[in-house]
């Protein structure tokens, strides 16, 4: 059986691609990165030396057409400074509304992308590295449980029952994939979630606060934060 | 409000982007094309001849190389024949499958682009042209009543209730769809169907079946098959 990971460099789909190694084998796993327009390629970077390193078919796709009137502080064509706040502080000042690095109906479109290249590659599962965390309060509508929950139907059904979703960690938290990842020796230091494109991570954006967290419940420092030797 | 239509050129889809004019008005319409490598452009050369008539804004993107590797006989990478018999004939020989010209879940990567994109430009609705015969007795699992329940969930969870799809037709027949088009004055002389990219259409593909028989059951011949003057 063959499976196709969506694959985007950070430390969720990372994990969820070692995952996918161990049960599947190197041969039978495909990596799907997809590019959307963002103000840097740094995950990308990442997403094709993590290919390399696990030595599995990496493809790329870009869909950055299909956002580009979004006005989404992450990507390239907008102006808008990400926040530096925590999920929690944003959502205040948006009153439940998605975040500014909410990008329209984002994983609803990479899952489905994810579907016809699966079933275009003779693929039977694809894995998805969504974990109890991911929604972060609904600051990302397409990160909630009901979502991905009428995501995999509509994957099954639409596909005559040739497809489907495994999410490995959807009962776990972020800090679970982090000590899920370490046994199964995943090189976090080549991953990379910060959402600006300096040469280290800022470690205030949505993601890098998540990420820091994650490593400090395991005891440990986030590899990319570790002070230069 | 604004409305997104997913629109190909075809009769469906035509009457339903019409529809929607009637509904909000030609300037809050949006009128979407998507390319995913058809063996031809004939649906895409009357999409743009239909928005022109209509004078909506007219978006095309090409997924095409979403599909690159799927064996789909609709598709310019495949050497398969487009089939010549009715649908119910060739799902005797695909015991349950899809027919040759599935294409991958492509309603569901179409209707997931399509909510990135109306999200995008400000539109609250997608209008989308499925009717009851459209899933061609599970030729096409991406046409089924389950399959439109479980995206219209997806779409309108993953937006946070931002966005809904709008199926105007989803309890008709396509003779019906045809009956409220000739209403709507809809002009069906410049429309595409046919799977094949002549000058005229085969009359012989599962679409040319399917458009001649519901204009026939509306007493009437389908503009494109009439013999030259």
């Amino acid at each position: 059986m063959k499976a196709l990971v969506l694959f985007s460099g950070g430390i969720d789909s990372t994990t969820c691609l070692a995952s996918a190694i161990e049960q599947h084998g190197k041969d039978n796993v495909i990596a799907l990165s997809l590019s959307y327009g963002q103000k840097h390629d740094k995950e990308l970077q990442s997403a094709r030396k993590l290919a390399k390193y696990y030595n599995v078919r990496h493809m790329e796709i870009d869909v950055a057409k299909i956002f580009e009137n979004a006005d989404c502080s992450l990507l390239a064509t907008s102006d808008k400074e990400i926040p530096k706040e925590t999920y929690a502080e944003q959502l205040k000042t948006t009153q439940g509304r998605p975040v500014s690095t909410y990008v329209p109906f984002r994983n609803g479109l990479f899952l489905s992308v994810s579907a016809s290249v699966a079933l275009a590659n003779d693929c039977s599962v694809i894995y998805y590295g969504i974990h109890s965390d991911d929604s972060a309060g609904n600051a990302y509508p397409d990160c909630s449980r009901e979502f991905n929950e009428a995501m995999n139907s509509a994957i099954f059904l639409g596909s005559g029952g040739q497809l489907r979703i495994v999410a490995p960690f959807v009962g776990m938290t972020k800090a679970d994939v982090v000590k899920k990842g370490m046994e199964l020796g995943v090189p976090y230091e080549m991953t990379w979630s910060c959402y600006e494109g300096n040469e280290k991570p800022c470690g205030l954006c949505g993601t890098c606060r998540d990420r820091i967290k994650a490593f400090a419940t395991n005891g440990i420092t986030d590899p990319l934060m570790k002070a230069e030797e």
